[in-house]
């Protein structure tokens, strides 16, 4: 099991936070409004508990479950009280009507993210080709979904990874941070994907393993 | 059925070829080597046609099946031979390893070749999460596997989706031809699972719809 602390109190929070119960996990909570993190732990249930805004955070895991425009004021903001932590980052920083990224060229929310974090931290990108209401249904469906991850540190994937399999979802390591660029590319293409050929958000990417 | 001329002799140019001939679409071969273009017609049968290099294609979606460094060359040089053809770009533009792409930001292999394409032609990007012995494969299995398209004309991805169907392939249309920009970072996605997590390249990409 791990010790998760979740940053964010939304859909991504809720879904992950849930799963994460389920699988034995430890869920801290933290919202700049206490109020609504108090009551998402409520909702929750089994353990949960809530930390103050801004205070170090309990959890190995450091998950930021808010969205990108938050995401690096937030991590900046920390600071040190981030240091030896895995932050997993699921931001898709998609341009007004997913029609591109607002990441400069060369770049990705989560390298922006490793770039203001702690030196001994180390970021990892995961969730972010798994829309919200999707992880929820498929933790009714049982669907065990395809959940990919890129960053550097072997050891903190491995953590990940784990995380991710007490979730009862399969994590599929892409590589490097630099592939955080495609995989963020790839929440852009499901948005398209929705918007045209699928017609409809109630869909995961994934592979098709032809040695299955 | 469709009229395709193909242009290249390697493994998706095999590939694809094959399934259009069992599909029951004309397949016109073309190849800057003649003897191969031959040899591959002989191979696949079926009424399997060949045609010089450089002379106007018969088919009405012309596929190029070559790697990046060829396919915006042979465009400009076919000039307008491709006056109103449907153009099939399925590069994959990687920089050495893998590590990233070749491509200019903020523009794509298909992109580029919509560029120096004749006015009236229609680029669409599809088969580039396929890797050739996938195709090969998942034909005798009879995979249903996902190609994901995307171009700005609808009628010409119209043409080419039910092209895709005769091929026992499931077509999904991801939008504009900018996001063809998503899905060179899908193929590169792509060869990074196949590097760590997933640990071979008999996969493809694909999605978990969940109202099936």
């Amino acid at each position: 099991m791990s010790n998760v602390s979740i940053i964010g109190v939304g859909n991504m929070a809720r879904a992950i936070g849930a799963r994460a119960l389920e699988g034995g996990n430890s869920v801290e909570l933290i919202g700049r409004d206490q109020a609504k993190a108090d009551a998402l732990a409520r909702d929750l249930g089994s353990g949960a508990t809530t930390r103050a805004f801004g205070s170090a955070p309990s959890g190995d895991i450091v998950i930021l479950a808010v969205l990108y425009a938050s995401a690096v004021p937030i991590v900046r903001q920390y600071g040190d009280a981030l240091a030896g932590k895995i932050i997993v980052d699921m931001a898709n920083a998609f341009a007004p009507g997913a029609t591109g990224l607002l990441t400069p060229d060369g770049s990705s929310a989560a390298e922006q993210i490793a770039d203001v974090a702690p030196a001994d931290a180390h970021v990892v990108k995961a969730f972010n080709t798994l829309f919200g209401h999707v992880l929820e249904a498929g933790s009714n469906q049982r669907r065990r979904l395809d959940v990919f991850l890129a960053g550097d540190d072997a050891p903190a994937k491995q953590a990940v990874s784990s995380f991710i399999d007490s979730l009862e979802l399969h994590p599929l390591d892409a590589g490097p941070l630099t592939m955080a660029r495609s995989l963020e590319h790839a929440g852009l293409l499901m948005m398209g994907l929705a918007g045209n050929g699928v017609g409809h958000y109630n869909f995961a990417l994934a592979i098709t393993d032809l040695t299955i």
